[in-house]
């Protein structure tokens, strides 16, 4: 029987999706499960999403450019002037999310055994893309008690090698809900010239930033043209997750030519997904608006709630829909599964996901999880009592067992 | 500025798409184009696809599961049974078309500098997914004058290392319209089996096998279970190429489970294409054949009409929508710019694709095209005749400048 390849042996399977069964398993016995586990938004696609693609009135599904129908880069060019970045249609690949829009990255700017250096915690699934293209992962690790701040230029410094080729950020956070201002991109900046790097920066949270502050796209600085790539999605900023539509967007000529030829290669995005999308990227200010502030008002609440859970650590969180949170437990992993397996409150329970797997160095964050706040207020009350019910329950459980 | 990687300036763009500029030119001077360049088929998509969309009457465009949504593979899976091939739903992985079944199998089931073996001329994107992947194509050579049949064991022997660790085929053939029937699948099963190889099946035309036979998969021979990984589409089959519907099926657990870790990373495959995929693969027998027949009367159509035209050669086509058509000019890729560059018949020319790009030993096919029998035969009677004309204003043209 033939092998299979080395970097899939090495591969970790999905930290998130561990817990699918234990949550299948829970919900065949009738437990309502408040999932928190994961960044699928409960808020609704626009309507002129769903006019566009009736509008089409398509006799024949078609294959599209398979750079993305131009009406779709010209409105992505223009929400971007909207935000003051000057980004031409031409300057953007469209692609079937942010997930293709990464390893079309990976494998357009990397060797294999070249080396990406991410601040950890980071979205696990960077992980995966980057095997796939036998890219190496090196983690910078952040801390909760610092609100997961950037690291500052030496600690990055300490990490640098001859095969060291990207830094990567995600900005706004995922996990982490951080946001890096001005300052920390310019800390960045420093670094990439420096050490002749590129620069990729997920924004696919880009207008999840409260408390009235504004994001600050690494599309906005100077003399990065080179260096810039930036991942783009309208997953979360439309609750179009489905429509697995995202994009590339650099200045760089040479990259986004290696880029087009990939994106040849598997001929077009999926086309239904383009007409939704272009039509949202017309909507008027106010709807980022109304989402920022649903998001907000969640976010507070959060924050409060896991506050008054005595033993529990929650720190800042301005951007994303995501917290890592310091659990009163030593190993979120099985805490997570217990909840699911053997603890209900009301008939219903809290799906998590346990945060040791988005750190890269082992042994980080096994009494961290990370929230995904996409349900609105009273389903987060709800879920927050259960969960604040869970951990005592727990508690009590191990203090039995280790007294026994 | 950094560089690109190795992979990306080692891969070359689409030979398909490069004459793309010229023919945007043509049109521009309002010259009509008859594409038989590309597989895009005029055939309306089902309108039970589009009902199966507007029934679900979507709130939110959520993500699916990632191994694709329980009805489709279901669904799926009663299509192989009416086939009779017994496949489980959990045998079938949805991707994002084609493409991505072949993107992940290239990762999953290779090492960087391993080879495959692949049948030429063949599908010119296999050669970007390989390098994306870092994987060695190794082409065997088929001809024109027999047909493009298989070779025989021994041609496959001679080039058989020890980093080769598969065979793929694509049946019936993209670019060439052969049909391998069982005698031909017969030799491939000594020799995977042999030297223990996957043998990777793009059958997404199965449906396109014309004169009444029938196709035979590699799903029904026996022996080869943990060898056989099969990509199909619901493309070319529904007319529905812009979905990005396709999918990997294996009973070989451990590649699914290596082609699943990947496919968690990303996700999900486009929600609505699957909602439509779902509701097609339940159309009843008829609208298959409805379909075979009227490609059937295309590719009738076409074989004739290039027997007519002097110095032409059309070999058998029994499947696809593709004819691989020796014209007699010293260069296909200079003839079909010219086309669309210098020439028009009654307002009107044609595209087709240059077949050097089909073959990855350089200097093969320079007086091949792939011609794609997509249009109904009223258009194709005024390609044809538009294409005729075009190669003798050609030949004038060559005969004037050697004379000259």
């Amino acid at each position: 029987m033939p092998t299979i390849s080395d970097r899939m042996q090495a591969m970790p399977a999905s930290p998130i999706r561990k817990l699918v069964p234990f949550a299948d398993a829970a919900k065949a016995r009738g437990t309502h499960i408040y999932h928190l586990n994961i960044g699928q938004p409960d808020i609704e696609t626009p309507a002129e999403w769903w006019q566009a693609i009736d509008n089409a009135q398509l006799k024949v599904l078609e294959y599209s450019h398979s750079q993305g129908i131009a009406p779709l880069r010209k409105s992505i060019s223009d929400y971007y002037k909207r935000l003051d970045y000057f980004i031409r249609p031409d300057d953007v690949i469209v692609t079937t999310g942010a997930s293709e829009a990464l390893n079309f990255i990976f494998a357009a700017c990397m060797n294999p055994d070249d080396e990406v250096i991410i601040p950890e915690p980071f979205y696990a699934n960077y992980n995966g893309f980057a095997i796939a293209s036998n890219v190496k992962v090196v983690p910078i690790t952040t801390h909760i008690e610092d609100d997961f701040a950037l690291p500052d230029i030496k600690a990055f410094e300490k990490l640098i090698t001859p095969r060291t080729k990207a830094i990567m950020i995600c900005n706004p956070g995922n996990p982490t809900g951080v946001v890096y201002q001005l300052e920390a991109l310019e800390k960045l900046k420093q670094i990439v010239l420096k050490y002749d790097l590129y620069l990729i920066a997920d924004e696919v949270y880009r207008e999840f930033v409260y408390d009235g502050e504004k994001h600050a796209s690494v599309l906005g600085m100077d003399s990065l043209e080179e260096n810039v790539i930036v991942v783009d999605s309208v997953s979360k900023r439309f609750s179009a997750c489905g429509a697995r539509i995202g994009c590339v967007i650099s200045r760089n000529a040479e990259v986004m030519g290696a880029i087009m030829k990939m994106a040849q290669a598997r001929l077009s995005p999926p086309t239904l997904g383009q007409l939704g999308a272009q039509a949202a990227y017309q909507l008027p200010p106010s709807y980022y608006e109304g989402v920022n502030r649903e998001y907000n008002i969640r976010r507070d609440f959060l924050k409060q709630a896991l506050d008054a859970i005595p033993g529990v650590l929650c720190p800042e969180v301005n951007g994303a829909f995501y917290a890592m949170v310091r659990l009163p437990v030593e190993d979120t992993e099985q805490f997570c599964q217990w909840m699911l397996e053997s603890f209900e409150y009301k008939g219903a329970t809290v799906m998590m996901a346990p945060a040791a797997g988005f750190y890269a160095t082992p042994g980080l964050g096994s009494d961290e999880v990370r929230l995904a706040y996409v349900l609105n207020t009273e389903d987060l009350a709800k879920a927050m009592e259960c969960l604040a019910e869970g951990i005592k329950a727990y508690q009590a459980v191990r203090a039995e067992s280790t007294a026994g």
